[in-house]
């Protein structure tokens, strides 16, 4: 697997005053594609967690090229960037379906950190094995350290 | 003390494309009502839960009469309403401050439950019996069970 | 049609450190329950918004039973409760959907009034017969002023 | 002035599931940051709205180093990195105040267009002059185009 896509209607809630989608939303929409990404591959988020293995985010990027507006037909299409002993990044686009075709409304990535329950961190390839290849199993190349 | 008033500036994150502040914010805005009440109270509810009582939010109402506005000047008027044993109720009014005046926006109430962190009930007179007084105190006649 | 489920997974954007889903989050859950309800009406509130009827809150009820979860599989169910020359009434009911049987989690009502692009009331059977008369087929009885 | 430092004091409902402040509600402190670095100028940013210019977010930028947590006692420092005539961007520290001392969580930016009510881009210098001026006042160098 490559890419997974996430269903998002924009919500009442989610819109300013400007009329269109508040920027900070495109964050929370990119959890939920990160979530229906690992739900794609085999292996729940929430399962992880239960597991002790808690992903909090280090970085995030957005870029906002096209406004999303409320109950748009959206898709987040996320992909694995990187991934590393300690650490993953993913990449997300958040596109609007439109008559047939796809425009790219904004384009981001969050850099997570692998940790555990105590929010020490971890690495992925011991502390849960399984996850550790299905994640490797979605890049061409893993960036070993 | 029978009220205490925090503070609230309207974010834009707040506002719909209504162009008026989302409706289930007031409840946010409630929880920092609650929040400086206990605060004023001298015991802030990060105390409460460190000390192992959790207060959740078991019915909530709001009556919404005008709209809050993006950087209005407003103020969370709480106070509390009802104490017994295994719970509490807390009234809310939103009010905008306008050239000396005072307009109320909205009013409310959320009660609450006792618990530990196990989200189990408990009787917060023996679990906190310090909380307790500085609730009763608040209140001119206590509703005991 | 009398009821109409929407599917809701809890975000982690969701939840709090209580561990379970903040409450104000519910209302937001009521307003894709409404948002859906007038979907399969065939009439979505997108569309009554660009013909020029908005449907503020003018009034919200919670009662809160058992917390939800991150990525529980929940429905809002949602109906009309009441419709009047001026304004209207819905219920709703938080479910979880686990292993074949239905749990309520919480369930409660938003009152709305129908208002112009200015906020001013309108009535929808004049402003909207046939929305006026969708609404209608959801009731067995209209509550005509 | 260089820098402004907005009071934040991080809300239950900002908190998730890991026990800390969800990621995404640091964009919405930095839109709290930059309100008030507008208002400190002098010209708040309701009024610059009023007066027709809008500043959507076209690129975000957060780096975090340290979790916030609930009721922790925080500032957004802002301050003005770039100023071009359709553009700006403004750079921010989330600081948690501890014992006299300060601790960066975060570091982050935005960038912002110049925009109409219509959403179409606008030449701040003559759109709006008062607030341009004000603007390159908070910059040693000003990046003309």
């Amino acid at each position: 697997m490559h890419t997974n896509d996430a269903v998002i209607r924009p919500r009442y809630a989610e819109t300013d005053q400007m009329g269109v989608v508040y920027h900070a939303n495109y964050l929370v929409w990119f959890e939920v594609g990160r979530c229906e990404f690992l739900r794609a591959l085999g292996y729940t988020y929430r399962q992880l967690e239960a597991d002790g293995v808690i992903l909090p985010v280090i970085r995030a990027e957005v870029d906002y090229r096209h406004a999303a507006r409320y109950d748009d037909d959206l898709r987040v299409r996320t992909r694995l960037r990187k991934l590393a002993g300690a650490r993953m990044e993913l990449g997300y686009q958040v596109i609007r379906l439109s008559m047939g075709s796809e425009e790219v409304l904004a384009e981001g990535m969050t850099a997570h950190a692998f940790v555990g329950r105590d929010l020490k961190p971890l690495r992925l390839r011991t502390a849960n094995p399984q996850m550790w290849r299905l994640l490797s199993s979605c890049l061409e190349e893993v960036a070993h350290e």
